[in-house]
């Protein structure tokens, strides 16, 4: 049997190269396993714990769905959908409730995170913390335990979460003595993807330092331009590996073309060259996805309808489990 | 238009007098109301925070519907279903604790009296506090939101309860500027029904002081010459007012009845013989409903039969109210 991985997408705006290389290229190419079944979602009720704006929800929500499909995600060979349409998930959120002792959601990262705030700002320590926010490692573990997921590819700093989902899927077993939930793990993506801005930090939309995917060529272009170098001289040897420049590029590089690019640098390149060199690869990586992406917003009823046929496909698999759960419970 | 009261039903061992006189009969009293449209729910899920055996809660659950059958609920006149059979409710808990401050649940009476607990055995505050417990003001919140129920008959200690949905109505209504959820009242049972056991104390099943409603007519019998009385000699004169035999029986009949009762204790009569009468009369009251009670019992499919019934009605009623809310947060 496939193992099945199950990859959770929150309404966010525009994604940047960090984006990309760091969390949608490697979980894709976990798509293109043969052994693995990939699933996506639209976490789109979870992004109601901040998005009070329903033209927004509804934009973003589509929007970062073109995203993925732009990207490479192929509908027909994984399983995307939207949260929403899985009904199945609100009611397993009760269940597991009842399976979370309320000590735990006080160490989930996200509310320890709002509250350390409220009491270093001299607040209650609950000032602005609404219920989903701190009941969202809830919603969060019956995103996963209702597809029977396996594994879930995260960045570091969502483990905890699969832990959550896992622990609680353990609880409602030992009590049940059945293995009704399947146990999931956490796949932790590598931090070696990590890609600085133009100004050296980390990339990130608050720094405003970021590489966009989907802006225009010249827009990419001219951001690229914007990355901070030295005073070297054009004709002087550069050291690759305290180059911004450089170390942008290698992110886009297999290891071999990494290297060439290297030598480039230490036989002497200037900074112009170097940058339009970055600014080729980038163009060449995401022309495609680009237009892609353009054609998929000119016709969001072809997102629909993919997401329309995950939701019918997605609830053939959400239902038996949730049958299992509410057998186990006694409710029917 | 008809207004919607809606009763919710925990699951719960067999009632004694005190429960029929105390909620269901003037919960009934309402249905018979031709202005009111009376909805009454088993809260299967509900029963989830401590229950934990399958069989059990299916048992409860049948045994809870056909206690409120045999008292005359008529489902042909009213609307009778399963919490577990309206998968909306949970879909509305969601969204709903996205607009619960966690200050609020705080507040809650059952959380602090289980904090209470913990405090004062110098425990950690939230030991054996699940999230189900926690979060409990939230579900019955999307239970009353999702009907569009007007009016909420509880006893005082519920009312907290139908104030936190009224208010998440109006936070979620306030941030769309729309009326979208109906805010609930509600209506307060008056405490003038509450019944003294047979030692005088309220009557309680912790206390072991019930006339129960459905023993047979033999044990109820038994259980009513347990009743305490003094030492007062047969043929003496009595004061019915601090008589325990006169003021459970009061309970039971209309304020003319009760005074020629009264008027009877005055002039003389034994403990004996007014046990009797109490006997007489429960048992003239009680003798139907336990008929229909174990005529349901013999064949609990009926049972089933009505509470399907009522879920595919419900469902009818809370789809369109679920698709407005979804509509206003931007989910479709």
């Amino acid at each position: 049997m496939k193992k099945v991985s199950l990859t959770g997408i929150k309404p966010t705006a525009q994604p940047h190269i960090g984006n990309w290389l760091g969390m949608h290229r490697p979980s894709l190419e976990l798509a293109a396993d043969p052994s693995v079944s990939a699933y996506y979602f639209v976490a789109d009720y979870h992004a109601l714990t901040t998005i009070r704006d329903p033209a927004e929800l509804r934009r973003l929500t589509i929007d970062v769905a073109a995203v993925w499909l732009a990207f490479g995600l192929d509908p027909a060979r994984t399983l995307v959908y939207r949260q929403s349409d899985v009904p199945e998930v609100f009611e397993l959120s009760w269940i597991l409730a009842c399976f979370s002792p309320k000590g735990f959601m006080n160490k989930a990262h996200a509310y320890k995170a709002a509250r350390d705030v409220n009491v270093a700002k001299g607040d209650d320590e609950d000032a602005g913390v609404n219920m989903g926010l701190y009941t969202y490692p809830i919603l969060m573990a019956a995103d996963i335990l209702i597809v029977d997921a396996d594994v879930v590819p995260v960045g570091q700093d969502q483990v905890q979460h699969v832990e959550m989902a896992r622990d609680m899927a353990q609880r409602f077993n030992h009590t049940y003595g059945a293995e009704v939930l399947k146990l999931p793990t956490a796949l932790v993506r590598g931090e070696s993807g990590v890609v600085p801005g133009v100004d050296g930090r980390k990339m990130s939309k608050s720094y405003g330092n970021t590489l966009p995917c989907f802006s225009t060529a010249k827009q990419l272009r001219k951001a690229v331009m914007r990355i901070e170098t030295d005073s070297t001289p054009p004709e002087a040897p550069k050291d690759p590996e305290s180059s911004l420049v450089y170390k942008i590029h290698r992110a886009l590089l297999t290891k071999e073309r990494a290297e060439d690019l290297a030598a480039e640098y230490r036989s002497g390149i200037s900074w112009g060259a170097a940058k339009q060199l970055l600014a080729e690869d980038l163009e060449a990586l995401l022309a495609e996805p680009r237009a892609k992406y353009d054609e998929l917003m000119r016709d969001p009823s072809a997102i629909e309808d993919i997401l329309d046929d995950g939701a019918r496909r997605v609830r053939g698999i959400a239902a038996p489990v949730l049958a299992r759960v509410r057998a186990a419970v006694g409710v029917r």
